[in-house]
């Protein structure tokens, strides 16, 4: 398979099988690996797709030693990212969200960036194509997986991404240290918005602040202020779908 | 100095120069590194403090290649852990927060732990001594340097140390994928409260759900529901925090 990526650890294999939505050449297996439940669903679900999986010698495992790759690995075709436009046109949009990283250089951050929207339901990671990392095998893995089951969207000038979601009625939400507000005062429940999380140092582009709608904070209750990127989206995520299950529930 | 630490990265070695609460032996600079803010911050804070900085070859960093040291590291004494009884009897504890955690492995997850804790203000984080894992150098760096601004607290017996704090009026909320209700439902605004965060595979243990006064989940939103537990706590303690926060402003 030309062009093809490597995934790793029992959950990514496992998850790319449950999604079947990229096309898998291979699996490969070490001898040397105890079966458990994990690697015999895996077995399963590549028997009933025809998928090919070997058992080989762990000297196999030599090229991907820098990787806890628990045995197991996969030769996979890399992920679709979707372009802004296809994205807005694939579905009515009605309280959906997106994430916007701008800058985010750490593979960590990213996996479980995507792993954290994937269970509070974010409808898609917009990330741009410079200046940012891209989804790469250290990705997939710390995504546990959750990769599968998000739309990626690419875009050259996340400046032009902001006005087009703008155009199309969504509403701009960043984070910045010196906000007014904090991120509850905003309420989220009633309209499509799109969250900018910015760069582990520089946090969000002037130009990027100014085009949105709100600016919000993170209260930081210690002179030590230094969150964790994928812990301050949590945070705020989170948030935002309390609001919305609250309402429902009322 | 005998049964030191070692501990590397310009935030980790700076946050223990500001924190200035353990005995710091030595420090050790690439003489290949270009000075920044953070390095001429660190050598004006040991000048004052007299603590040893010396300018080394990059070969003198080999045995610590595994590690992200941004050519710098400190030998330091060994963070102090506080137990219980002491951590109590240190203060008057009015809405006071503790995180016990439950058998996290990862060394990576406890550093980001650490640095959310002392974001949103926690008081302290309880550990067992054993099935767990402890503050060693990943942990340092991951943490950010924020090891050093919250009491870590060790303690023999997780089930004798709930009901320490039961016995002393605290409130204790474990978090399980199947409870029935949600970790927002929970009021955290008038009570001295500890939540739980459970293993990354096995969760919270049962005997621990069983001496819980609520049990709480979060609300996942995808058939991949697997949330890493730093982010899970995330959510749940900035919302803890939120509840505080409007209620004073009320």
């Amino acid at each position: 398979m030309e062009n093809s990526d490597i995934i790793y650890g029992k959950n990514s294999v496992m998850e790319a099988l449950i999604a079947g939505n990229r096309e898998i050449n291979k699996i490969l297996i070490s001898k040397n690996i105890h079966s458990d439940n994990k690697i015999n669903k895996i077995k399963e679900l590549a028997q009933e797709r025809g998928i090919v999986f070997q058992f080989v010698a762990k000297e196999k495992f030599q090229p991907y030693a820098e990787f806890n790759h628990q045995g197991i690995i996969a030769q996979i075709s890399p992920i679709k990212y979707y372009d802004l436009d296809e994205f807005l046109e694939s579905r009515e949009h009605t309280n959906s969200s997106l994430v916007i990283l701008d800058g985010v250089e750490d593979s960590h951050n990213l996996g479980a960036i995507i792993r954290t929207c994937v269970c509070a339901g974010v409808d898609g990671i917009i990330i741009p194509s410079r200046r940012n990392v891209q989804v790469n095998s250290v990705v997939e893995k710390t995504s546990a997986g959750a990769i599968n089951h998000i739309p990626i969207i690419k875009v050259n000038s996340l400046v032009n991404a902001v006005q087009t979601l703008k155009d199309s009625n969504w509403w701009i939400i960043a984070t910045d240290a010196s906000a007014n507000d904090n991120y509850y005062d905003v309420k989220y429940d009633d309209m499509n918005f799109a969250i900018i999380m910015g760069a582990e140092h520089a946090g969000v582009s002037k130009s990027l602040l100014k085009a949105s709608d709100f600016v919000v904070k993170i209260p930081m209750q210690n002179s030590f202020n230094s969150l964790n990127v994928s812990n301050a989206l949590s945070a705020i995520i989170f948030e935002t779908l309390r609001q919305k299950l609250v309402k429902t529930r009322k």
